[in-house]
């Protein structure tokens, strides 16, 4: 497995996508193809596992895309059944860099009364110590990963059936998750109590004849021609079985909902609905909203694509500017490209990106971006359009600065990596080297997201902590590694 | 290899990408970033020959994208020197539907002067008789690719050294064609006479010690930070070393050029300069014009990704319609993707596209496109922008009916299978099933490209043969095969 | 994964190797040749487990030839330090046939104070028991070999230290093995109480700083150039670590040891010395006693390549009729070949063995074999052998009839399958169409093997299960699937 | 491509066989089973090239064994037709050390009145100066074979059909060689006019509907089942269709035969008929006069493996000196192996042959193989054998000292390299350490190859240029690039 490109290295990384299927014939199928619409939420590896009445489970996990694994007959055919479900996930492996195989998700696990398969979308932030209590009471681990830990739970659980086995596991794990599971029979969602991650459940065939689907987000609900039935919601568990529909249960203690934002700024698709809003809608409005917060002077909006594009579209709107492509995306940029040589490796975002010279020349542009994180690539886009010929270069982004790491299930950098965690917007502007550069504001942000009265500071609508530093549960892996909190002070 | 996606096939395909480099070390990893840039012209295979003063000749020819072949150092390091050329195809093979590895290019031959490598882009017109007579004179043939012709008949020449014999074998063929060559010292690129394939110079590094660079099209010496110098003018031979620099010579009879408008309408990326214009303003004043031509009242503008978007942005700016994003491309799309049952077939365009049916339910909504070819896509299209609840749908294109197949280079499907071939634009209306269908006119085209009195009738600007069915060069290979050309009458 | 060689199923397999290294540089470079040596017990899978102190443990598991797979840098390199086990398995899968990556050895588990890497040669004859058990009380497993149990047990034990851990788990283990397992400083060597399986112990390198190698058998001692100190004595448990040398403990109630003896006949290398015994030489010494036991009147004594050769010296040598190689092997026959149609599938045998027609024609002849199982090549190779002209042809065999599966790390048919299960000697020949068939006895076997009295009938020196249906160890899961043991009556 | 194994490399490599199948459903099945059978004549990579009436000529070529290549149906079903013929070849690549596949045969070529293919075994010995030849006339040549030169040959004859074509192709080619070639309906077989590479014909199937066959050996009629009708004349030429049968042509000026006696004592296989002798017989008679030669006082005879075996039992039958098994060989031995420390890379040979100690301990051994190449291999093994603790080490050669190259398709190393070039018998010994050395003589060989008066030196029977440096055809080639034929004075 190659690293990861250096160039993509500069966004937030959503780590995983879930997706599941009962009451169709051959359900994998359809998973492969609703793990193909969330390929965003996880281009590293994926996995399958079906179950079929006569020939049990079985299981396919692979590195890479899920169009070049999960497309020919001679894979599809060893997944038969109409129960699967599936799991697309990012590397975040550490200074390795690497993930090995027994890594991928879906996790599998033999009880006395029947095999599971959970995938698990999130961060389980009391890992570590479930783990050394695991071990210490005779559990072998097969894998690096935190999810295996639910597995490890399930199976010690005295509950006779395995949802019940399920919500014992689930009660011992702290952090933000969403899992789809599956038993012989039963197809189950869970999120947890705070809804961070997402989760929807949709119907697909005839109404006489319709089976279910679980999926991260509503767009891979369209691309098997699903119906989209309602959002799992928070703290909710649905235990689904083709004779008896879908079962509503409440493991948890109830908590006010606080949804993770990024999902609305960048990590979840465009023509996903989220929340009841339009992923797209709501980005374009935040491009609305910073024209409004920070308008500018200039001849030409441009998005840095792809991610940039609705809110470049809400702001060209909003402002009267022309909107145009300034920067054209290489469509066969992969994970990987050749760097032999120092010469080349300077090149460094030419690989993805070029400048659309003879729009660019002589004009004051707007560059309109979803995040600055390290703030690497926004300094080689700003030096890509002066040697282009730009007049003024003036960066607006759709969210407000990233200073905090997430522990719920997302790839950022250590603190100190983050531009934000640093620099002041105004030192931002500097070290890029731009004309101007504004954020949204955090209530700009909560606007854009449906919030008309902006955020509310006592009892936050979403789970912001990428940009307050507000954590609505506690890191505690983290902190035991040393991650400090946001101090009064700050 | 697998099968190019069923719904990629409703476009016309440029068939090759030519790059050269030479005077900088390492010249085939400039050559790789090169043809990456140029992916788009070919997806199928690729090839890489270079020459090292000591190493001699090497060369690596591989199916698939340039990012997954070339970038490893196993591979590049076995390609050393100065001096190589590469070359990009699309598969244009017929009922067997494969090309062999002996058929990707660059075409070797060694010469009892010395070897010669060539890539060439376009399509020998009188291939068939030129193979017939060389087979009969005894010349041993190793690949189909008609361009196998040129590096036979250079070795039956008389001349002296290589560039002549290239003259010589140049001059026996007929049809468009671009071709970048080298020989042990010299870079070659030759245009017909009509200069229908495109190919530009540009210059690579230091003033004091640059290299040269020729490439298919711009956006390739952007990638390499090369610098344009020129285009290679229609009929032009440069013959290229370190010593001596460019060398110029005019090798074919002089003809007016016809160079091919669908480079700019399609093929060619949009961060391209050709004949001195930038495709993506090209394209975007075809949508100007097409908004003129054939206005609709209507509340959304929505390009069908990613060919449609510069000139949905010119409809949108002329009309004062706003522009959105109805349909969103999935990004992980690849040539291929899992069939396996005729419930998941008849899906098909939502493997790839998805609209946003927040943004369209409702609206009348204008959808511009680039071309239709079969018309299948489109059909799909619409019926997707329908489910999601659109009040109306306007199609609108931006290039006239495409009723003549290219035989210059360009995959097209055979004439009885081009919509506009057998229909009028009515019939296509109601074919598609949409509330009005509007090409832009050939005029029009025209005048987006600069020409503005439109197109000179008696001796036009440009080969626009697959709208106007008016060959500049006869197809002599496919009139034996029992093309017919266009009658007096039609 | 393709499926073993048809011609090659007419033989007992043994079902795997085992070998550990301690104390020189690189040990998985060791592991690999000690492996390689040992390929003979199991050609389907291999996998090295290695331990580095600054890298801890590092493993990889790949199916096909030690050859093949643990030979390129690429690999070895992640297998770093001073400590390393490895495995090579030949498949037992049932129905499925075919073995999944996750059972390839060694296993390894995480306890609480530390890791540990098994690899098991034999079989657990109670697995069933102890992996419902294990499941019941909340383990999790991973692989569908029985011999994941004893990671387990280790896990459960309440032991403080790995090697204490072991001795718990190998207790509650039923069955005939041999375990090689190591931690991050210890390697360690068990054989059950009967030692049915073998295992010896080598030290390697310069006196004064000398590591230490456990190992199947000797032969693969000799490969890395070790020096053969000792075999682990039945019932015994070493404990090695480069501080205190060798550490021996008991941790099995004593019993009579019960060598496997067709460990001597068929499963080990002629070059291995078992027992204090030249494999070849005991051999070879079968011939001779079969030579005396079943002498015929003939031209030629022949091989059946490779097996019977030094029995067939033996016979030569003791009769005085002339030794000859009338069967020719095909050096290049792997585990697979084309099959295409019936008329080729016929030819059977001849893709491996062909026979010598110039030496066979007119000769009566006597082919030395090492065991008839299901008797279908030797039925073939007797076709072969009259084909070629042979006068007469006489079978002699180098074990006595096998007329019972193994149920202690050896993949045989089930008993039904066995021809000696079901047919007299007599009725062999008359299938087999030969003019002669001649087993060695059970007491020329055992004074073959050095014990000049024979077989002890009261208190065999060996386990000869296969050849007598007296099991040692009682075959539990088997008869709790149906297996009959042999009745007073037979 | 791995290199070979450098334990190998003391051997002479025959470098090619061919195989030919006319009349068979599916012929190139039986193609694969044949080079399979002929793969000790080359184990780099083998190709086979089919015809059939409906899909035209097909082939593959593949690096690597035929078993590992020719046996999917996945392969052999893209190879449908009643002809075929294949080639298996052994690298004989210089400083570069690789073939390139394109320097695979079967070569094609496509003529005005078809195409044909050709395999050919041997080598041409003034490839150069025709290779100059054709370039110069403007033939573009696709390998570096030699052997390509005939297909250009043939493409620029004026004879109007193919077999006529090969006629005067291999009129102009000098050396040795053995052709199988096809047509669409056609079955060539051609040998040099001195015979120095075997060729043999065979008939297939039932009497009434029988095909034909063209084999490098015998070997590969009994694995097809073929019944062998007769040798390939000196100098004929074969030319078989289904309707006409066997059509013998006379191309060449007639010469008295050169048979290469080398192949008599390694290269074929020994299940082979020579000339109407047995290879076994030849090699195991080669052991008697041997022990006629050069006997010597000892207590044990033993075969270097494989090669030497036959001669070892011969030997040891005239002698009365018990045979026995003293140096084992390790079965799963392949080409390539590893060999990452300067430890490791110490063991040498010990990766593909060990001592079996307990036989060789305090005896004097006789070592019989079946040649000295360079003398690296002799000399690890006398190591081996004092090592186990033999009392005396004697060494007995089946063939006359190597001391000339082979340029007749033999892969030979430089003059130079070869231990009988630079020493006489008694400086051999005493490099290789051993009690005692003894080549068989050359008219002994003649002997025991069925010349009772020993060799005719006026007029040698066989081709026996690499012991006496007598070359029957001038090496034109290599004495171009500086070779020194033998002089009076040697």
């Amino acid at each position: 497995m190659p690293p990861a490109h250096p160039f993509d290295d500069d966004k937030l990384h959503e780590e995983c996508g879930i997706f599941g299927v009962l009451g169709v014939q051959d359900a994998a199928n359809f998973v492969a193809l609703g793990l193909h619409a969330l390929q965003h939420r996880g281009q590293e590896a994926g996995g399958i596992v079906s179950h079929d009445p006569e020939q049990g489970f079985n299981s396919a996990r692979r590195f890479g895309y899920v169009r070049d694994n999960f497309t020919s007959t001679d894979i599809m055919e060893t997944l038969p059944g109409p129960l699967a479900i599936g799991h697309v996930r990012y590397s975040t492996a550490g200074s390795k860099g690497q993930t090995a195989i027994r890594d991928v998700q879906p996790f599998f696990g033999e009880f006395s009364m029947g095999g599971a398969a959970i995938a698990h979308n999130g961060n389980i932030t009391n890992a570590n110590a479930l783990r050394r209590e695991l071990i210490e009471r005779g559990s072998i681990f097969q894998s690096s990963s935190d999810s295996e830990c639910i597995i490890h739970l399930m199976a010690r659980s005295l509950q006779r059936d395995i949802p019940a086995r399920m919500e014992d596991a689930l009660r011992r794990v702290e952090g933000a998750f969403s899992v789809v599971a599956m038993t012989r029979t039963k197809l189950i969602g869970v999120r947890d109590a705070l809804g961070v991650r997402p989760l929807v459940l949709g119907r697909i065939g005839p109404e006489e004849n319709s089976g279910w689907v679980l999926s991260s987000e509503t767009c891979a609900l369209d691309i098997i021609g699903a119906e989209f039935v309602r959002e799992i919601e928070p703290g909710e568990m649905v235990v689904i079985s083709q004779e008896t529909g879908v079962e509503s249960r409440r493991p948890f203690r109830q908590k006010k909902p606080r949804f993770c934002i990024f999902e609305q700024v960048y990590f979840s698709r465009p023509d996903s609905i989220l929340g009841g809003r339009s992923v797209y809608e709501t980005r374009r409005q935040i491009g609305v909203e910073l024209a409004r917060e920070a308008p500018v002077e200039a001849d030409l909006v441009c998005p840095v694509p792809d991610s940039g594009t609705p809110a470049a579209i809400g702001f060209a709107h909003e402002s009267g500017i022309p909107y145009g492509m300034g920067i054209i995306r290489n469509q066969y940029m992969g994970r990987t490209f050749i760097e032999p040589t120092e010469q080349i490796r300077n090149m460094g975002v030419r690989l993805k990106l070029n400048v659309n010279r003879a729009l660019i020349r002589g004009k004051r542009v707007i560059l309109v971006d979803d995040s600055v994180v390290r703030g690497t690539t926004s300094r080689k886009i700003k030096e890509m359009i002066l040697d282009a010929g730009a007049a003024e270069v003036h960066f607006r982004i759709a969210s407000p600065p990233t200073a905090w790491p997430c522990f719920y299930g997302v790839d950022t950098p250590q603190r100190e990596k983050l531009l934000a965690a640093t620099m002041s917007e105004d030192e931002m502007r500097d070290f890029l080297g731009v004309d101007s550069l504004k954020f949204i504001s955090l209530d700009g942000l909560y606007r854009a997201a449906g919030e008309a009265g902006g955020r509310n500071n006592s009892c936050p609508q979403y789970c912001d902590a990428c940009f307050s530093g507000e954590y609505p549960v506690e890191p505690a892996d983290m902190i035991e590694k040393g991650f400090k909190l946001k101090t009064a002070a700050e």
